[in-house]
């Protein structure tokens, strides 16, 4: 007869089929389902997550984290296992307490909204994704609500994608962030602006494609643990620990956005691949600290990917794929990327911007969860606040409040991650230096990724 | 309360959410999961094959099928509820028999054959398949007696394909067929070649990419009810109606493998698009007569395809993609794919030698099932029966045996579909030129997808 940590272990990976498939449908639906198919993936959708959350919520299972958490037991469990259950009891009686019908009908309506989202952006139609969007922070509420009755909605949500994060020391180090931010962007504007009409021009799609390939793999992106391809918007993918796959948008007049997108998603990637197989099926497989991961990716993006160090091994091979390229020297490259400028786009944005990017999100999900503003004043809110941050204004929704995923399926809470994420970076910059020496030394002999992989 | 046919029609929506993910599953397998991933992908299939076979055997399902069944209720079913019922009643008797276990080691068994078979095929190595496919044989017959004890294993594969269709039909139109066209065969090889030589040259894979999705577009594919992507052998796959995907396979010097293989595909996925949405979760939405489906993509890759007058609407744009092309005359473009000339690869033949692959195909598989033949001395019957009929001796297992992917996942009896839907089409071609016209006089028009489909 199985004992409980064997039929828990078997349980862990019957929960993980679901998981599989749910990942998978979401990931096709950006990605490959066209839109006469987008109803069956929501049918499937649908069932599972129910059929799952039956799994998440049965007495079986309830019954076994009980016994495992008791003292005599619990001891005797290695660290992940001890983890698993911890997290696992946590979830499981925050799910015991959302009713069956409302999770059923809050991951459709998540999934509807992301697909009206898609439609939204492309048609920089704010109207098309506002009743989606006014849905889904009325469900997140509630969501919330159900798992904790007692706590802060918006103080949850952080630290469900943030373990330990609250609103205190996130109000703290970003007001200190904008405090210094701000006059600095006021300085650097009045500085004279570097010279970037070296790269205007057309970049072929496909060889745009060929680039994030080879940067793919030169930081070290395993391609046999993992695949890409195209969507609205630029994400990470993690099925299992050998299959983390990434996406990323091409601009034809804009090779530099997929650039950094393709090196962004690289490190999110890299860190998936990087967790040991024997955390299959733990909870140290699927990491709860985001604002960890995006350091890993941000950390690959800005710390590695704007120095010149990084593109001297292979600025060759990146004009050999961009033939336009080789017409601009690497130091007008490197100053390129590095251009301190306000935009729209997070995605796009400087080292300097960015942060007062997140900054604006952040203050806005404030806002949505705990003041009293409506869905329709958000994009004149978002649009005010980007006057008030950066000192620019957008000219339509597609380039303010639409260009993000994350609120379509309802990851309120998760922006602070990347800000957070570039914080640590500072400090892993300067603890890696401590232990390995000079950053730009080891990347101009090329030693970034494989056996090099500076994670090793 | 519900009804019975209520009830079952829940029923079979319930067991098409297994449908919609495994074929996912496996569209992904073959399109895109990363060597690393198979496992995960493998246990994914194994877990939802299981609960799908459970389903699909259930007391309740039984109980429902004999209610259906009995006269009174029948009889007030419409026709398409009624083969539902006739087939879920063959099925649900048939899988009754099959141990679930057998079931489930079956689905791996072919699901693993699958990647051994990519991977053989990629190193031209019969040796890494052998052991698979000797695996996939002999379940493939225990799968056929478990569910027809009483009945010759081959006929059942060759019904399951062809409702109706049995060897006694297939030896003699193949017979007659053989006959025929060996001699031809032999007089066309005694004409003087055409000359090839105009197309030779290398092909930009991502310009034969834009190449298919023109020709999709043309001959009527709706791109918003489908996707494209790449593998090792190209098929199509049916999510849903509003969901039907095709895969190519492309090759830089030669892009017209790739250009009939979108053909061909696009004529399934059009047959499967165009199926009436009132037919979803009944048995009509799967065509079980694989020869009618392989006349729709035949129709459109030879009796259309290959015709002067299919091209001349869309010659200019061919070059337009493929500069090389401006360099051929039509007349002489024509001629290239119209050439009978033996050749190693089927979904590369001519429409004459195709059939002799097909002929070599199905007395293999009659040798399998019924001969003793081992699976050792396979690759060598191949070759010999290459040079019987083609007069041609494969000079690898890679452009032998290891060619076509159908024996890696058990579909033995599909292979005559291919032929019996050529010969459909000689009729259909007549009926259609005897109510619409002559077919040159449509295509040279630009008559041929949309609201000009053929089909409509």
């Amino acid at each position: 007869m199985k004992n409980t940590l064997e039929e828990f272990k078997d349980y862990l990976h019957r929960m993980r089929q679901y998981d599989h498939v749910l990942t998978l449908l979401h990931w096709d639906l950006s990605t490959l389902a066209p839109e006469k198919g987008v109803e069956a993936h929501m049918n499937a959708i649908n069932y599972f997550s129910t059929e799952q959350f039956r799994l998440s919520t049965a007495e079986e299972y309830g019954k076994m984290l009980r016994e495992l958490s008791a003292p005599e037991l619990f001891d005797s469990l290695d660290e992940a296992m001890q983890l698993t259950v911890k997290r696992g009891r946590r979830d499981y009686e925050r799910f015991k307490r959302i009713p069956e019908e409302f999770y059923s009908s809050y991951t459709e309506v998540k999934a509807r909204s992301e697909r009206a989202w898609e439609k939204a952006k492309r048609a920089s139609d704010f109207s098309v994704f506002a009743p989606h969007l006014e849905k889904v922070i009325s469900m997140t509420k509630d969501f919330v609500r159900y798992m904790e009755p007692e706590a802060d909605p918006y103080e949850v949500l952080l630290d469900m994608y943030e373990e330990g994060m609250d609103s205190k020391v996130i109000d703290r180090v970003f007001g200190e962030l904008k405090e210094g931010l701000l006059p600095l962007l006021k300085k650097i504007g009045e500085s004279p602006r570097p010279d970037l009409s070296a790269l205007e021009g057309k970049y072929d799609i496909a060889a745009q494609k060929k680039v994030q390939s080879m940067l793919l793999e030169y930081i070290g992106f395993d391609k046999d643990a993992g695949a890409m391809a195209e969507s609205e918007h630029p994400f990470t993918t993690e099925l299992c620990i050998g299959d983390v796959r990434v996406t990323n948008h091409y601009k034809e007049e804009d090779p530099i956005s997929a650039i950094f997108s393709a090196i962004h998603e690289g490190g999110h990637a890299i860190f998936g691949q990087g967790i040991d197989s024997v955390y299959q099926d733990t909870a140290v497989e699927r990491v709860d600290m985001m604002g960890l991961h995006e350091s890993q990716s941000r950390f690959y993006e800005n710390i590695l990917g704007r120095r010149r160090s990084f593109w001297v091994p292979i600025y060759r091979k990146l004009g050999e794929l961009l033939p336009k390229v080789q017409e601009i020297p690497l130091d007008t490259f490197v100053r390129a990327i590095n251009a301190v400028q306000p935009s729209m786009i997070r995605t796009e944005a400087d080292e300097v911007t960015y942060c007062l990017h997140i900054i604006l999100r952040y203050e806005m999900e404030k806002e949505i969860f705990r003041g009293d503003v409506s869905v329709d004043q958000l994009p004149g809110l978002w649009n005010d606040k980007m006057e008030e941050l950066l000192g620019i204004r957008p000219r339509n929704d597609g380039e303010g409040i639409l260009q993000d995923m994350h609120w379509s399926d309802g990851s309120f809470g998760y922006f602070p991650s990347y800000l957070l994420g570039s914080m640590y970076d500072g400090m892993f910059l300067e603890a890696l230096e401590k232990e390995k020496g000079s950053v730009d030394a080891i990347l101009e002999a090329g030693r970034i990724g494989g056996d090099h992989s500076l994670a090793a």
